[in-house]
């Protein structure tokens, strides 16, 4: 009896090579594997699909994956089973059986990432692998009201790495936030949409810390969307303040779907 | 021109041998002293003073040590330099130049420690080097009862590692609490005190897990301080929840002590 189980998961991404495996490398996807197919004690190799790649020192509160088992097993036995055998930068937080039909990748219409910046006058020594580090002066309200150019549907060929490969850059921002955690010194960024390319949530975030510190005018997204130019955005944001927070599947992400319509 | 220089430090203990040198190891106060002695080019070797070690794995937010500097060098430029000098888990976040009569060990009468002790279910991935980790039910009323008992003057035999060389194991408590995080699920305790033996902190928070699991009597500090045996406290606290917050010279140590005077 084979099932397929829906598992998310949480890691932190400073010790492993990104999400998807590779020769020689200890990645997320791996890792992964090494523990279930120990667990499965089987021939056939087990493959675990992740709804999409994170890069290296990219963390994750609520990737997603799924993969077939080929024996019985409650979700929940699989859930502490696979903890009991994972190393301790990455923790299995959810496990459900689904349908044969569900697909983390094909199925994810909708991402939520966060991107945490530190704002102390030097880097913080428990932030270096958790946050990236912005020292100059930040107007929030000047991002807030560019974060208003970042919702909707827009092509974002000024904001993709040079090694991305998807042939559009048109995507639909959902939702996006930025607030001040007065407490720990720090600015919070959040991006939900139906996809992200390349780098995209790294360098709009280079791009609206730049117009918070008064460099770049307040609506430069517009412009910067007309010139799709990836020079024209420069900056990259260090991989380690980014978390990948949720996958959202089924009616969870036709209400975003929905409710990014009507803000269009 | 000799000065003598007051640093306060922070570090991420995750990847020190401990605050004190040690033979090939990585320790705080060899990194200091390689930073520092690169920064004099000068024959004599200088010697950092700390305040105490700390152990493997233990942090600190504001570690305090002096050392004699045979240029003259204003506070903040000594500030800047040893920082950029400094790998990322170090950050001197004060300096100050002191009388030559200052001793960061001899002149401290006073530190507070923090523990922290994360209650998730599972062993956080971010958390895993940074905080204790207690799943269990925790009655915090218990706690805070109990840590009634751990102010004062007392013998704390009882919880001392058995590899402390110290003559005198009594000790004064000035200040114990323990506050809910519900934003962050954890539990934290703070310790201000005269001194604290090998490990005492650490044994303590053990012992006071224990006590809110109703594992042992509430007020069962009392029977350990009579019975002076380390085998009756068992447990000690993983290292990595443990925080050397602040030491204390001079004024405000005489206040504390003043206050504890007043509370015995």
């Amino acid at each position: 009896m084979t099932s397929r189980y829906k598992i998310t998961i949480a890691y932190d991404g400073t010790r492993f090579a990104g999400f998807q495996s590779q020769p020689k490398q200890r990645t997320v996807q791996s890792v992964l594997e090494q523990a279930l197919n120990k667990m499965s004690k089987f021939d056939e190799y087990i493959t675990i699909f992740g709804s999409g790649r994170t890069d290296s020192g990219v963390h994750a509160l609520g990737q997603v994956a799924h993969f077939d088992f080929p024996h019985d097993m409650p979700a929940d036995a699989m859930l502490r089973g696979l903890n009991s055998m994972l190393p301790l930068d990455i923790e299995i937080v959810d496990c459900q059986i689904v349908p044969q039909t569900f697909h983390a990748r094909y199925e994810a219409h909708a991402k939520r990432y966060m991107y945490r910046v530190s704002r102390s006058w030097f880097i913080d020594p428990f932030k270096r692998f958790y946050t990236g580090h912005y020292k100059y002066p930040l107007d929030i309200e000047r991002i807030k009201q560019a974060m208003g150019d970042v919702v909707g549907t827009h092509d974002f060929s000024s904001f993709v790495a040079s090694g991305s490969q998807t042939k559009s850059h048109v995507r639909t921002i959902y939702e996006a936030t930025v607030r001040e955690d007065q407490a720990n010194n720090e600015v919070i960024f959040e991006f939900c949409g139906n996809g992200f390319l390349y780098n995209q949530v790294r360098i709009m975030v280079a791009t609206l810390l730049e117009i918070g510190n008064k460099r770049r005018p307040v609506h430069d997204f517009l412009r910067l969307y007309g010139v799709k130019d990836r020079n024209q955005a420069r900056e990259t944001a260090p991989a380690s303040g980014l978390y990948l927070k949720e996958v959202y599947y089924g009616q969870q992400a036709q209400q975003l779907e929905k409710k990014g319509h009507l803000q269009n």
